[in-house]
């Protein structure tokens, strides 16, 4: 069950057995159906959740009730809301699995014991952040500055296995995107 | 020199005397004048850099030669390309002053220095990033959802001291507006 998990950490890393001891221990294996939530706006976020199986989207809703997908994340990633983890305030998003899911989760008080006695860990949730901030400050420039056919494109490109994997209506909301636009943009593009 | 830097780095971890000494001994005290690169596209940036004193901005110019600004930092804040930094690989921003500045720099070998002989310091640029993080997943909610005068509204809010300091175009371009736009924009508000 932690193989996949302890990869991940020795990419970051070159943890001992002991550590990746302590680490495991402190995880809690959980499955969660489809369609539900691991976290709802307004809630105070408890996990850092380590992906063993499914898919699992993040969005944000807006005042005027519109959706804004931020994340689709499949196995071997991690889903969170760092900010309400961290900062121990309520979530401005909900995190909804799409498929069944098997996870591996870390609370707020499991992770900083297991910062207290392993800090190299430090290591390996700033990789993790960095690697995030890295992505989603290359799709803000997307957002802002490319026209829809390209962002459509781009997001096949950089998500190959997401399509198959998630309703059209959701790549729609992640894309900025109105589904009836987002059937414009495919035709569009078949037609080409 | 290294007052306000060391007070920023003891809100993260309680560091002693001796640890604080040693990174302060790793920084290079730097004045960069007005209106000159820290950094531009295709290098690797070789910095992250605490601003003493100052206004930066940092930018992307797009396919179709549009900038996109991605964030105006100043005193107190830190500035970098993390991803090039991290992974050292050529840059997709261009970091300007748009004051005279005088800045901390601190280099990738400087770094791993550092969080070799003081591991506590990866939990200070692990905060670091998450705060980027948090700050640029809000800005795409809004970015996405919101109208034009809520986005300038929202600017205003969350930096009220940034529009007295650099020029009506560069916001604009944080905003993903023409200059234009941007002053139709403000006479809305103003005649309101």
């Amino acid at each position: 069950m932690f193989e996949k998990i302890n990869a991940y950490a020795k990419r970051c890393l070159a943890f001992g057995a002991g550590d990746l001891d302590y680490f495991n221990s402190l995880l809690q294996h959980k499955f969660q159906p489809k369609k539900t939530f691991l976290l709802q706006e307004g809630e105070i976020c408890q996990f850092e959740a380590y992906i063993l199986k499914g898919c699992i989207r993040t969005y944000h809703i807006d005042q005027s009730g519109v959706e804004v997908t931020l994340q689709f994340a499949v196995e071997d990633w991690w889903v969170s809301d760092i900010t309400s983890f961290q900062e121990q305030k309520p979530s401005l998003v909900y995190i909804e699995t799409l498929e069944d899911c098997e996870l591996l989760l870390l609370t707020p008080e499991n992770k900083e014991k297991l910062l207290a006695r392993v800090p190299g860990f430090e290591r390996m949730f700033r990789l993790m952040v960095q690697r995030n901030l890295a992505q989603l400050q290359e799709r803000l420039f997307r957002t802002i500055s490319t026209t829809a056919v390209e962002k459509y494109l781009d997001f096949l490109n950089r998500y190959p296995a997401i399509p198959q994997r998630v309703a059209q209506h959701y790549i729609a909301s992640y894309l900025g995107f109105s589904p009836e636009f987002l059937s414009k943009v495919r035709r569009k593009l078949h037609n080409q």
